[in-house]
């Protein structure tokens, strides 16, 4: 790959077309903050050699024609909470960051959608419907500081998917700017739409690099009036797994959320927060959430959940039914990778996905690798959608060498054991440059070698977002 | 376009291929029952060179390989029951039916998943799933005799839609065999993938260009215990439809189907199935149905549906909640196209979809259109997702080479008023060759660009079912 430096008229360009307060290229500082995402590694940061904070479609147009001209990267950003380096500019150049585009346009009650700019707080946007009665049922658990532009590139799922399916669900319509800096309108408020080639669904989760999306329409949904929480602690995992496909076959009902905490996950977090629980005899935690429209029906569908942890050997559930009761029990599982991270920067957050089924199959092998390579990977995630963030840590007695010599061998194994069990190595992270050469693993070429003319197609100067997803 | 005739040896390899049984070649009337869909023209119907009915991914590949080789074009075909011509060899050359490839290959109860062939008619898919207490939430209106595979391809719609989505959404996995012949596995048993771009989702809807399915992963849902439907005459269209969005805004409830019929189409049906309705006062009727898990709860659906109906003047309203008695409804909805054809052969069925509350705004210019060209346009579809089958309708007292002259026209027109309202071409039936030319007045040339170039990626020569959803 060879892309030009930033030269000085460049920087004026930049400036012309974005004004100068929101280009950035001599402030190391400033220039810094840009450089990562919430990969907590260094080797997986870069600093930009130039940032710029465009308004409009029109200004992201003007940036990419230039990009074009002169043969430079451009590396798109929302609010770098991504989880696998894809706001990363690898190759310096341009990061364009779109957190000045952050209106909500319009809600549109009528239809049951919302436009908003990709800059937009994923709360925010949940804040600005409530009084509607609305929601956007995609839920990343990093709501509190996600964008939206974010969500839809990294197609985020979350604690919700099993019953809400992911972002892309309800991304109807999508102003893009293209790598070559066209401004386009793909789909729009309509539920259905099957003209041509479903366009916005191929943006959904694209990583930044075959569009910077400019503009967003939402589906909204009823939001519901009623929910229930229940955490359900049990003496081990298998016990705890073996429910999850039983809610949902023999319990008949497909609960908002079922989320997965192993001993080592859950303690931490929980205790943090001074949570009190019997810790020594817990071996796993399930995280129920149902909702509805129906008090009463919500209700019974939580008392069918107690009841078959119960009946599994559940040794102490805790139901809540208010907003506030129901956060706090969503603050453990949300506290994890925090609490992780302060334990070490030196590990690796996995988001490895296999069949709902084969989450029973996958936890001793998890278990066995852990062992084999000396090292601690708790596991927590969406037991209901088979998504687990399984996250080697590094061995305090392991020196620094050994475990980044150590660690591209184990995830080797950890995503060829997901694979076996059909599984694949990202349910909702994403590829970005860090699991970039791990795809084969799991892809034949002749897959790849479809993304790569995809991309090729659309972005022949192979300039936006360069080095992700797919090796070019 | 220039593409090579179908020699003998060719028909030799096709024959060592799929065997000498499976290709069709001297006998034109076999031949010209693969020569049209359900499009009713003459004009758009053309004769294949050779039909062949491989009965694996390995003889589909090495089909599209031989294509490849001697620049043939392959145009696959499922059911033929596609209302866009999407199934139609408009340059001869091989027509590739997938009927034999017909089994369902697994129920897989503990992930809630089946993998079919695409052959599979979406009926038996449901019969076969009835007994798990499953259900494939895919429900176009013709499942009685169209293919899963033909459902994927267009990403078929229905009645639905609304609360289920169209078939796209239950599509988990792919088996495609690629233009150029090579067999990848897109996505599996996975409810969340990020892994690479979303080719399962491209693949679906792209109406048989840039695939040919050949095994079919369909996510499940847990059966629906309880269903009531309520036909709802009004002594007009205004009223009726002013009551979809108060369903779901005030009534706080997402129906399984809202089906709008005018005077004309309900009228001509219903009498046509001999069933007794007050004719002349209907100005329009809508069809709803409810289910859940919940009998209780339905019920009370039912009611709020009812309450809202009577509120805004319906005139008469059936309730039904037996199997048979909402198969009854239905019936009558499922009737019209049929009828229609009865009518007059030289019509066309339309498919427009707008943003749901724009419906009301649409039907007045729908009835402006055709007095300004002096011609019927019974209309009915599906109000809930905004999606209506205006059908322009020969005047017997035009000729037919005024008809033909006017057509396009007035489809323009329609075109044009719908995307005024924020709405495009087609919402479920898809593009074809019927409405390719007609994609510029919904979509600018960028667009346009961006799926030729996909197109041209991934083939080439341009051999797989050339000539569909956009010129190249």
């Amino acid at each position: 790959m060879s892309y030009a430096a930033i030269t000085s008229s460049v920087i004026e360009e930049l400036q012309a077309i974005c004004g100068r307060d929101h280009v950035v290229f001599d402030d190391e500082k400033k220039l810094k903050k840009y450089s990562r995402d919430q990969v907590p590694e260094d080797k997986y940061a870069r600093l930009p050699e130039v940032v710029v904070m465009p308004r409009s479609a029109r200004e992201v147009a003007a940036i990419m024609k230039l990009a074009n001209r002169e043969t430079i990267p451009v590396t798109p950003r929302a609010a770098g909470s991504g989880l696998s380096g894809g706001a990363v500019p690898i190759y310096g150049g341009i990061l364009l960051s779109i957190e000045r585009m952050n209106a909500i346009l319009e809600i549109d009650t009528a239809n049951l959608m919302a436009v908003v700019e990709p800059g937009v707080v994923t709360n925010q946007l949940d804040a600005a419907l409530k009084p509607y009665g609305l929601f956007f049922a995609g839920y990343p658990m990093s709501e509190e500081f996600c964008f939206i532009g974010g969500n839809v590139a990294e197609n985020a799922g979350g604690g919700r998917a099993i019953k809400y399916g992911v972002t892309g669900r309800y991304i109807r319509g999508l102003e893009v700017v293209t790598p070559t800096g066209d401004i386009v309108q793909l789909g729009g408020k309509r539920v259905k739409d099957v003209t041509g080639y479903d366009l916005v669904s191929l943006m959904v989760g694209s990583e930044g690099t075959l569009g910077i999306f400019t503009k967003i329409v939402v589906k909204l949904l009823p939001r519901p009036n009623a929910r229930v929480a229940v955490l359900s602690l049990f003496r081990d995992a298998e016990a705890a797994i073996a429910v999850v496909p039983e809610i949902v076959t023999a319990g008949k009902l497909i609960p908002a959320a079922i989320e997965f905490m192993d001993h080592f996950s859950f303690s931490m977090a929980a205790r943090s927060l001074q949570e009190t629980f019997p810790y020594d005899q817990i071996g796993a935690v399930l995280l129920f959430e149902v909702d509805g429209s129906d008090n009463g029906l919500v209700r019974a569908e939580a008392e069918t959940i107690r009841r078959i942890c119960e009946h599994r050997g559940a040794i102490e559930q805790h139901l809540a039914d208010t907003e506030q009761s129901i956060e706090r029990l969503w603050k453990i599982r949300k506290q994890i990778p925090w609490a992780i991270k302060r334990y070490t920067p030196h590990q690796s957050i996995e988001d490895i996905v296999v069949p709902m089924a084969a989450i029973a199959a996958l936890l001793p092998k998890l278990d066995e690798i852990g062992r084999r390579f000396q090292t601690q990977i708790p596991v927590f995630g969406h037991a209901g959608d088979g998504n687990l963030h399984a996250t080697p840590m590094k061995n305090p007695e392991h020196t620094l060498e050994h475990w980044d010599r150590m660690l591209p061998d184990l995830l080797t194994d950890m995503y060829r054991t997901t694979a076996r069990l059909g599984g694949t190595i990202s349910g909702e992270h994403g590829i970005g440059h860090k699991r970039r050469d791990f795809m084969g693993l799991v892809m034949e070429d002749a897959q790849l070698d479809m993304m790569r003319k995809i991309k090729l197609a659309l972005d022949p100067q192979n300039i936006l977002n360069p080095g992700k997803v797919v090796a070019i």
